[in-house]
């Protein structure tokens, strides 16, 4: 009783803010200017008069807390500071259930007993005869990892004032590694690439895993081209280098877009000797390490071993940039699931999926479990946005925490093929929403601020990414391209609206997610 | 008796024509000129007063022909053209017996016969279902290419005057090729990249065996890299990319410096859709060809397979640049042997090859054979200096024809790692003729001659490429590395005799052969 209360107070605080942002101040202000639209979308210059009332994502559920002085707070000129401001990006989550959260304290805090226990025993087992620099196993219950861990919640990987991702990325920044080792991806090739299928070469990627203390880990890709390189037109997506900027650039745009889907990414300046080669005890990355004929300490991939010494990554003479991606819970206390991606593509030369070919592909896929009810096939058409807007073509699946059924969030993992070419909008990856026709709302109205000059993406992104220590990490004419891009998502939104109409094409998520969540298998077992 | 006054008459002519050149032209020139000399050799400033007589090349049984006007000739401001016009360049070869040609006519015509009835019977079997473009077998005993084979003899690949070579250069750029094929090479790791060992990855190579009409063969290497483009720092040199100007720019310079030892090169721009794939049988390399995201055509190498089309080459829809090298003639009629280099690099990350370590490896190398006698290491020092010059780290291996056993010259194949770095000069290139402290008298003079300013190597090699269809072949810097590296080379010789003597250090090669050659097997049964 008393939440369904705050939820009707919370709905209408949120109706009358955006009301009040979006058709009352603009009213005013083309008062004041003439004839001159507040509201400019660029070319498209969709706008949502009267729709205020749809304009608050994820509305059930949520309890809208003024912002601290909103529109008005951020005087010094901040364009991001002004956006995260904004009444849209400063509506907070409820007090949450136990199964509203991916994780419970007690049952992480004894998940990471047993991990200390094994791994003292480990610590003491492992004095050999190779000189491995060992660290003291460390465990603080307040340190950011936990934090970020027990944040993560059914809605999002964090939410927006959560200090614990600030302090991630800080931490990540700056703690001292104690251990490296292959990924688990890695390490499931066991140094084999089959090269007689037509495949994704994951042993090309050389990421690693590096740990800290207090079982901090993070996901290490080195950089692997200069920022200013284009990928050759020439050249497959699915064979297109990984860019730790690109890795990097990612989180922050995910983070603009208020999806907060990907988890926290910060670059780094690794040491490869010391944080990678001297503590690491897997004997087969210590086998790939060697030094360049410019005396550089030098690293390849396990899969292509030897022949591919042209393609390994060497630091100067130590320092190697890349970025560090904060891990995901394990998966013995949170399990994920990967679903293939409907908007799949071919991963041979010549081959087409069904969506290339059929323009009824979504028909199909709209009657399809779980696309045929649920959130589940907007939050792919978000990811669609997300992934144009970077350029990546490589989305083959997609992952979502098992906990939190069919309706949870989609994660956005892996975003190093994004920023490859800024001269070029690959339409196809939108895909899912031209075919579909169909957005959220509360997607739609945040792509719309950040169309406008005093929010312009490119801006707000600029801005974000500046807080990098690897900084400048997109070059202009990639920041420029988000806001070209921006406008040709809206642009396909509009030609949607225009042939269907906006009830059928925008869809008000807030009223989508009803009561309690289901789990997977709860949901599996309904239908 | 004739022969023995012929040989003497020549070595009277040479010596009088070195003298008047080196000694009294230039001591007129000084008188003329007050203090300045005339021989100004750059810093190094090696000049040979009074060597007059050494000055020409593989004197026996070479034969002086005065030169249409030698130094005079060339009026048009042509470097090269002065250059060629040169006495040093005009020393002719005398009628050679059929011991010191590689193929005798009748020979070579019988094996085209033979060969020309299996390939119409072939041409005859392969109707197939494969719509392959066929080619009229035909042949023509005057072809270049056969009077290139025929003109190979235990001196050189071909004599300075020979009009086959431009007319070869002429029929590589402009003849249809009728079939294309792996080589040889490609064919025998038969798909298999092993790397697990240590070594050259030879599968990376993408190079092809291109026919021509009348049996004409010639080794296609694809362009892989900017000519603006410098190798990594970090790049180890078994692994750099060929290049395939690297090749056509080492033909022009081993033909600048004199030796004649690497076979006609040329650059064409090859259609690789009708000029490769619509002509070869070989389905493997059939497989190998796919149209890339920009539509243009591309194929990789068949050893690395599908992994690998990041490092495919594509054509611009079709055509794609690349070096095409005459082939020599076929093992069968021509066998080589292949010998590994005694300063061989250790292709492995961190071993030492013992001339690396030890000071005095030539010294032992000088006591075996069939270093202990003959040419073989002045050869082998000629080819060092070739290699500094290009920057070209990758002789492991070099190739004599066995016909000529070991008085036989070296042949100067595989060059396009050269020209990799044009800011880096590889001293270590030099260790034979920096450990050995020995050089060719007839190389020493011709360096001399193209540091002279009137025949500058960076200007005749510039003129020289300026013939080549794919022009420009080299960047400035890597012309202007050319007269640092000789400069350098120019260094070593003269600190070599400021400690050991000019004797020593300069060897009269003119007098080294003598007689009859000897079949390798007969300078085995000698020993």
């Amino acid at each position: 009783m008393w939440r369904d209360r705050l939820l009707l107070a919370a709905t209408f605080t949120a109706i009358f803010s955006a009301d009040l942002y979006f058709i009352l101040l603009p009213k005013l202000r083309r008062m004041g200017q003439g004839s001159r639209q507040f509201c400019s979308c660029g070319p498209s210059n969709i706008s949502l008069p009267g729709q205020g009332g749809l304009a608050t994502p994820h509305l059930s559920n949520w309890t809208y807390v003024p912002p601290l002085g909103a529109l008005t707070t951020d005087s010094t000129g901040s364009k991001l500071g002004r956006l995260f401001a904004h009444p849209l990006y400063n509506i907070q989550t409820p007090a949450l259930g136990p199964e509203e959260k991916l994780l419970l304290v007690e049952q992480l805090m004894e998940y990471y007993r047993k991990k200390m226990s094994r791994r003292v025993d480990h610590s003491a087992a492992a004095v050999s005869n190779i000189s491995v620099t060992e660290h003291e196993v460390t465990f603080d219950p307040d340190a950011s990892w936990l934090k970020f861990h027990l944040g993560i919640n059914r809605y999002a990987l964090y939410s927006r004032d959560d200090p614990a991702v600030p302090q991630l990325l800080e931490d990540m920044q700056g703690m001292a590694v104690v251990s490296a080792d292959y990924t688990q991806d890695e390490k499931a090739l066991k140094g084999v690439c089959d090269c007689t299928q037509v495949v994704k070469p994951s042993g090309h990627h050389l990421k690693l895993a590096l740990k800290m203390h207090n079982f901090a880990k993070a996901m290490f890709k080195p950089m692997r081209q200069q920022r200013d390189e284009e990928t050759p037109e020439d050249v497959f997506y699915f064979v297109d280098l990984q860019r730790h900027n690109a890795e990097i650039a990612a989180f922050h745009l995910d983070r603009v877009l208020d999806f907060r889907r990907v988890p926290p990414v910060t670059g780094r300046l690794v040491n490869v000797t010391g944080e990678i080669l001297q503590v690491t005890h897997n004997e087969d990355l210590r086998a790939v390490f060697f030094t360049s004929p410019a005396n550089n300490t030098c690293f390849f991939a396990k899969c292509l071993y030897v022949c591919k010494t042209e393609y390994a990554v060497c630091g100067n003479p130590n320092l190697l940039e890349g970025s560090l991606s904060a891990y995901l819970p394990g998966l013995s206390i949170a399990p994920r699931i990967s679903i293939p991606n409907p908007w799949i593509r071919s991963y041979t030369f010549t081959g087409r999926e069904e969506w290339e070919v059929n323009p009824f592909y979504c028909d199909t896929i709209k009657k399809l479990y779980p696309y045929n009810s649920g959130n589940r096939l907007l939050n792919i058409i978000d990811m669609s946005i997300f992934d144009f807007l970077t350029g990546n073509m490589d989305r083959h699946h997609y992952e979502i925490f098992t906990k939190f059924g069919d309706e949870g969030f989609i994660l956005h993992l892996d975003n190093a093929r994004g920023f490859g070419k800024h001269s070029h909008d690959e339409m196809s990856i939108l895909a899912p929403l031209s075919q579909c026709c169909m957005i959220k709302s509360s997607t739609l109205v945040r792509l719309q601020l950040l169309a406008r000059p005093e929010f312009r993406l490119s801006d707000v992104m600029r801005e974000s990414l500046k807080e990098d220590p690897l900084r400048p990490i997109l070059t202009e004419p990639h920041l420029l391209a988000l806001d070209r891009r921006l406008q040709k998502v809206l642009r396909v939104v509009q030609r949607c609206i225009r042939r269907q109409g906006r009830d059928e094409v925008v869809t008000k998520d807030f009223a989508k997610s009803t009561g309690k969540p289901q789990t997977a298998t709860e949901m599996k077992q309904t239908r």
